[in-house]
């Protein structure tokens, strides 16, 4: 028999490669167990919603088949927005609009897939959903690459970030290791307040490579002598050096070390450039010796080629729990990872009052850096390296993977 | 019985993921056919080898699976230099001294893997070796993501350099597409004088997906008011738009596009940055829309991890012949492929004199390129599209890859 309570999902701010996995995995479960009638997505998230934009997800992935492509795509099938939504009270007809579709098109949960920002959404929703008795429950997905949200253990996106991250310095390091000169090479990786996907670059330590050599975090007040002092010291003993910085490392006042263009985005973020631009030219002056800069950019985010097969599984598995969740009637929660055991690394997915998250930012606690600041430990080491296990197999064709087709929405007019 | 005559390998010039597949290539043939008695590695090349510096490479490999390790492992097991030998009349006692070496230890067959320049060394060592009547051949294996060696239908290394530039750019586009806001993306590739490695961005096109839109080459004087309309134009129909640019673009004087930065090598090759970042520039003056140049930068000659099969598997073949090519007594010779069919695609191996190639640069024929310059044809497409084919099995160890130890120049001191 048909079920006639319906759900729609959302998607919104920075691409990972995992967030379309945790998107199949609600579908998936829903699917499967025959939970809602018919899922919809928002095109563009909340903002595109609002201008009337969504399509049906239950035919567009009625197969295992086309699950499993959509599990493994990178970037957000759905398209994104960086909107952030007004308080209540000083818009309410944006509320009352949302609400007004949601009771239209009998939709009983919203499930939204994000980050921070997002789940300030998420807290909006649910807030006037009581307040005003609407029989919407919302639930939140988190998504990450930064690894910033508080509460749970860590974020789907992150396992695959920071293996392509690892990956990729290890192979910097080949590059590096093969000429009879001393080098200093820096790489720029991202993360604006919060250093764990920098610090994951020291899962790149092989027994014959200790690259990083250095790393610098934004939870540590960056000193411009200290550093030169760090490469300057290690040069004695090291001709080819290898730093990991963080894009976000910032001095004692709080500024941030590069050179130029910041400007702000919706949520009042600075848009960093050139850390590892602005050290290459401290330690040209410094040492004299050849100094490069190199930035991962946005690759880190995008390169589902070198996807965490934990973290695939994992952000389809908290999208099926979520799914179960907004079934049995919870509202203003966000999904969470548990980590029951470090070894067998176990985990259970749980989920928390919205409140308890939204507008939060957690960062590497202190004691797992360093008393230098220039290092992460052991302890840190310990807790990243599950996330990191595993190589999904990405089909191919034609030599390159075989994605689902992320400009659909382009293709069908959605963003004329 | 013991073969008596030696021989001796060196790698030179910039490093790709293939250089260790030719290496392990020439090793291979060597052990299972015993055609040498030892097979001695210079370290740092011609110029390592001067000051006294090689290895013994058949005791470091004496198993498959130490040869199947190093044929996936990026970068150079032996170290590279950029070291221009100088002409025999300007220098004899370098010459004296290399083959005074040779002498000692039984060398009848020197092999150099490495790009244009490293073919010049072979040209000169060769032709030292015929005036003098030295009994000492020497062969070349070429090597070189860019592509531009002449006579060979292409260069081990430019194929899976090819596909990560291709996968990249698929990728860079899903990170595109997602936003209802009109942007551009100017993605930077390697090559200074020929555009093989940009042209191959064309692969990443899908069904879907036709990025990048527009393709900048070397081999094309640049033109800024043309680029400017042909985004332009574009922009009035499409909303992401995708650029590949070669960081070799010139005017139509000749002088590289890009604004600062530019010293020579030892080669007199003017080290480039920023051709991505002038375009960026460019464009955010005349468009006033959201652009950003992305530098693929030092990755796409490393990322081993997403080798192309086809290009490992020839790699290592181009070794296997130059092995056998140098036991039978030739000399002064390239190694080449030559493209016996497009479909079935099937190659074979020969050898042209090395004075035919040394010192000469390959770039794409005008008719490969488009008529307005700003993309390729579909004969360059016909011509790119088997040499990315495969993914081989890297093996991963702790969730990165498990490569072969390339630091072990330094733990033994050679670089002291």
């Amino acid at each position: 028999m048909k079920n006639k309570n319906n759900c729609i999902i959302g998607q919104s701010g920075g691409p990972t490669v995992a967030i379309n996995a945790s998107l199949s995995g609600i579908i998936q479960e829903i699917l499967e167990k025959n939970l809602y009638g018919t899922v919809y997505g928002m095109v563009n998230g909340i903002e595109g919603l609002l201008q009337g934009k969504y399509l049906n997800l239950s035919s567009a992935f009625d197969t295992r088949e086309k699950l499993d492509q959509l599990a493994m795509t990178p970037s957000m099938f759905l398209g994104s927005c960086r909107f952030k939504l007004p308080a209540c009270e000083d818009a309410e007809s944006i509320y009352t609009s949302l609400f007004d579709f949601f009771e239209r098109e009998q939709i009983k949960t919203v499930f939204y897939i994000g980050g921070n920002d997002s789940m300030d959404t998420v807290l909006k929703l649910s807030s006037y959903a009581k307040i005003h008795d609407k029989p919407v429950n919302i639930i939140g997905i988190p998504k990450t690459i930064d690894n910033d949200l508080p509460l749970t253990d860590h974020t789907p996106g992150y396992g695959s970030a920071a293996k392509f991250v690892a990956t990729t310095l290890l192979e910097i390091a080949h590059d590096t290791y093969i000429y009879n000169i001393p080098s200093v090479t820096i790489v720029e990786i991202m993360g604006r307040n919060a250093g764990w996907l920098t610090a994951a670059s020291a899962l790149a330590r092989t027994s014959y490579s200790p690259a990083p050599d250095l790393i610098y975090l934004p939870e540590v007040p960056f000193d411009k002598e200290q550093f030169i002092n760090d490469v300057k010291k290690l040069k004695e003993r090291r001709k080819n050096i290898i730093v990991a910085v963080s894009e976000g490392i910032k001095d004692k006042d709080g500024n941030y070390i590069s050179a130029s263009h910041l400007a702000a985005d919706a949520f009042g973020h600075k848009q960093l450039c050139g850390a590892g631009k602005a050290l290459e030219n401290l330690l040209k002056d410094a040492l004299g010796c050849k100094v490069r800069a190199v930035e991962i950019n946005v690759l880190q985010r995008a390169a589902a080629h070198s996807s965490s097969l934990t973290d695939l599984h994992e952000s389809v598995l908290i999208g099926q729990n979520a799914a179960q969740l907004g079934y049995e009637g919870a509202t203003a929660k966000m999904m969470c990872y548990q980590r029951v055991s470090d070894s067998p690394y176990t985990l259970e997915v749980f989920s928390t009052d919205i409140s308890q998250v939204a507008n939060q930012e957690k960062v590497i606690p202190r004691s797992w850096i360093s008393k230098e600041g220039n290092d992460i430990t052991n302890a840190f080491l310990e807790y990243a390296k599950p996330l990191i296990l595993g190589e999904p197999q990405i089909p191919y064709q034609a030599g390159i993977p075989d994605y689902c087709n992320i400009a659909h929405l382009h293709q069908k007019g959605y963003f004329d």
